[in-house]
């Protein structure tokens, strides 16, 4: 079975689940008015409109009734109704009359239906074959609100998620994971934590990074502005808005207008909040003649970018409308493709490896000859360097894969592809070629012979991703639990009784002298009460203080995870800290 | 004579010094049409329309035309004219017969005229009295275009600029400073060391900061970081723009709407870009319950800011639309206000200290109680503040003023006044207490006692003004020849010949491995011109490699502004620059 005939049983086994939880839902309670019921990525849901509230506690008894009607149905039968038939069979349930009106183009044509048992609903199809056999390993999961039709402006209807696999171990699986997800998200986490949260009164897809959070992303950029201080980048600050014309000439206006905020009317014409960074690096690169010996020029700026997603569509950090990233702009020749690229690769990997991140592999998007139209006409271009793409990846002997016509107009692509420790696949990062910027923005230098050449390509890329959602994906990566390096917090000293204060925070003054972030845990409650709230802070180092440590200027060191302690003077504890942090171990 | 009176005698002097320009003007360019020629700072200007055009060539003529004329000048008298009469002084005359039409109300009223000599003009007045003997130290200074009534729809005429003062000695030195003026001019610096430039094609008034200036906003932002570290301040990151609820909160909106940029409207409300970080901050403090034990609590952010200045008001880095600012927000118990406010005084002159800057004084601005509608209403928290304030400056021996009736809505403030290198006095910081925010936002925390308590008192401070505008001082007052801890390149080495190429780049690897900054200046060109590059480039030390140097495993070190060399070993020379370099010496 292929991966894409795979993916269709999947779909059409929740999309049946979808049918039977609504047949389950009109036995139960069958004044209900029932709508639609798609399967989506892992399940399914179905939106209902209750005449009572449902409650969680419904779920199991839904359930139950699924199991049992399932039993009869063997396949699923089309048939083709009138549409006033098609109407008569939901009395009062305006939802459906109006879906079949749409569908009937106002009675011109008949309503497809798909019956189970003794179960019928307007259905366009996408079904198992066998239900009573494959309908067996599901669950419902969760209760929510949703809009008719997704609006805001019109009712509000109750959707009930479900789950289903084709093996008991599979949903098992997937059950565990979800559970796992639900103590790593990244947005309970954050709170906990004090990291970030969103405000509505600021705006929704707006991060608020709190002092600890803010240390977790300072540390990440130091580390980012550290190895591209080594590999030869130069760093830029640009604003973050610009004139029409700069989007006009990049062309991300008119076609990409509908990702970007509105745009500002100004004494001296529109604006608008940046949606990308390589225009401004581009003005950049041309604010004064490059030559060849320059190449390649690596622009990198932490620089913060608009998108206008719909807010209905935002999720803690994962999608926001506000994205900071470690971005960076390449100028290159064209025999510089293939150095460059790999070493924007290696450095790649070396991030992730710093992060003790190994579930990856790699994804070359390439254009297609048979499509011309899709991409800029530049055949060669497109060969050679889809060949200096490949050869870069064979070379480094990593896992990956080719796409044919996946690349974007402009040029190919290497996409990082990472599986999260909740089981989500994801793009973590793109590097992306491009060999339009060079007549839209007119980019030149003159080449070893004097001459001006207008040859120059760019990269584009990001390893860290957009800094949010690497943020929530370190955040469930670790549970919270950072490395040393990263936690915003690092050591917590717990002074057993109120006569170690003073000697607490001589340490904490010590500690923060060389750079250490100490936290003196000295509030008046139990001992045993402030140990574990720097525990549930996943603070990596706990200092529990008391007379005899006093005495002998030592410290009483417990590391996260462990109930074991050591005692060391103050020094030599700073001194391994220390070593562990400029080594970032993990 | 006051203060008062002598700006307005200097605002007389140069106004009727305008009069005498026309004068002159009508003398030898008959058909010219002048329109108006107020008194500016430091000078006057008027607007003609000549039928040929003017060049810088004319000025002198006039000059000394205008010297002819004051001869006969004995003193101005007042004339009343009717619209017609005096519309019939200025034939063919649009311009003037629009001021008469509008300051005559179409007719209604008298035109007030003054004239001197023979030369008579639609004047309100203010004028000196003795023009023949007080009118003798002036100097045109240079000719602009300037739109009629300053608005691009209309006709562009011809500005003649120019000064005037009471005394020679005061010319001299107006003249010198001016000269001084254009040589520090950030713009040109900023150009020429390529630290930043404004692009039309991104907008007026946004800045664009190259390598080079990134690396010196960098030590700035690093400073304050650290200094702000040890300072007990706590790093936050907010976004750019926020929902319109936020600002009608802070009550930004409606009254400061004009400067703000314009809203947003997106699919779950109005968004703005920011005009101040404080409202963020004000939403971040309300993260979780505060207890008094927590106070003070210092959010400190780098946030870029933006304002809806008009693009014809905008000046390089002096006055523009997009705004970095080293900003911070305290919250403060009300026994915490002299503290507190004494601490952020000091690290105030701490920073000023490092950057070498003396020439500056304090001035307390106050409430006043004659009118109590421009304040917020509560009395005993100005008498209050405001002595202590004031207790805070004396404890500190600073010079410092005390102004009345200045204070801004919500709370006395201090600004830090200064003198820069070129005579121009400005604000630098403004140290500012509120005692608005706690009730528009609720701010409020747990007290001692466990009770809820709203008295939060807010300290907004800046102490490093705008980073741009802070930036413009800098290079002025440096005139790029920044102190080696700030200089973007600290170190150019200049290889005798090609043989000395490999050496230079082996040292230029050990320097940066050190976290130095290091160019070399190899291009095949002569030694000397190389050597010129550098210096122009006002890079702090110059190291020359020959055969010598390679032999030895030494530079030959030119410090910036010496003609003397001396010879050291390469490790040598690194830790005198760290020294140098850490201990920020200016």
């Amino acid at each position: 079975m292929s991966e894409h005939d795979s993916l269709e049983y999947l779909s059409n086994l929740r999309h049946s689940c979808a049918h039977l939880l609504a047949a389950a839902v009109m036995e139960l309670f069958p004044s209900t008015h029932r709508t639609i019921g798609p399967s989506i990525e892992n399940g399914f849901y179905f939106d209902f409109e209750f005449q009572e509230p449902l409650t969680d506690d419904d779920l199991p008894k839904i359930e139950a009734k699924m199991h049992e009607i399932v039993k009869s149905w063997k396949g699923f039968e089309k048939q083709e109704l009138s549409a006033q038939d098609a109407k008569d069979e939901y009395p009062g349930n305006k939802y459906k009359h109006e879906l079949i009106e749409e569908f009937s183009e106002h009675g011109k044509k008949k309503i497809s239906f798909y019956k189970s048992g003794s179960y019928r609903d307007l259905c366009k199809g996408g079904h198992i074959e066998h239900p009573d056999q494959e309908l067996k390993f599901f669950k419902l999961t969760s209760l929510a609100g949703a809009y008719w039709k997704g609006s805001e402006k019109n009712a509000m209807l109750t959707r009930i998620y479900g789950t289903v696999w084709p093996t008991q171990a599979e949903l098992d699986v997937y059950l565990l994971q979800q559970e796992e997800a639900k103590k790593r998200d990244h947005r309970k986490i954050g709170r906990e934590l004090e990291l970030f949260f969103i405000d509505d009164m600021v705006g929704k897809g707006l991060v608020m990074w709190l002092p600890k959070g803010t240390i977790l992303r300072d540390q990440v950029e130091k580390l980012a502005k550290e190895k591209e201080h080594d590999a030869g980048y130069q760093r830029v600050a640009s604003p973050h808005i610009a004139r029409e014309e700069l989007f006009l000439t990049s062309g991300h206006l008119p076609y990409y207008k509908d990702s970007m905020y509105p745009p500002m009317e100004m004494d001296d014409g529109t604006y608008y909040l940046k949606a990308m960074n390589c225009p401004h690096h581009h003005r950049m690169f041309l604010f004064r003649p490059r030559s060849y010996r320059e190449f390649p020029i690596r622009f990198a700026e932490y620089g913060t970018c608009y998108r206008n997603e719909l807010s209905g569509t935002l999720q803690g950090l994962l999608r926001v409308r506000g994205m900071t990233m470690n971005d960076a702009h390449i100028y290159i020749r064209k025999d510089q493709i293939k150095d460059e690229f790999k070493k924007v690769l290696q450095l790649t990997q070396e991030y992730f490896d710093i992060f003790g991140l190994k579930d990856y592999w790699f994804r070359l998007s390439k254009w297609s000859p048979a499509h011309p139209e899709k991409y800029i006409n530049e055949p060669k271009n497109w060969e050679y360097s889809e060949q200096m793409l490949r050869e870069v990846l064979q070379e480094m002997k990593v896992k990956f894969v080719e796409v044919d016509d996946e690349a974007a107009f402009y040029g190919p692509k290497v996409d990082v592809q990472f599986k999260s420790v909740i089981g989500r696949e994801e793009t973590m990062s793109t590097i992306q070629l491009d060999f339009l910027a060079k007549a839209r923005f007119n980019l030149n230098y003159i080449d070893s012979e004097g001459k001006e050449n207008n040859d120059v390509f760019v990269i584009h890329r990001a390893p860290l991703s957009v800094h949010e959602r690497f943020m929530a994906f370190l955040i469930e990566h670790f549970a919270g639990a950072f490395p040393l390096w990263l936690s915003p917090v690092q050591v917590a000293i717990v002074p057993i009784s109120q006569d170690q204060h003073e000697y607490a925070a001589t340490i904490q003054q010590k500690l923060d002298k060389q750079g250490i972030r100490v936290e003196v845990y000295g509030e008046a409650e139990s001992m045993q009460n402030r140990i574990r709230k720097a525990a549930g802070q996943k603070i990596p180092y706990i200092l529990v203080v008391g007379k005899k440590e006093v005495e002998d200027g030592t410290v009483s060191v417990r590391q996260r995870g462990s109930k074991e302690s050591t005692v060391v003077k103050v020094e030599e504890f700073a001194s391994k800290v220390n070593e562990e942090v400029n080594s970032r171990v993990i």
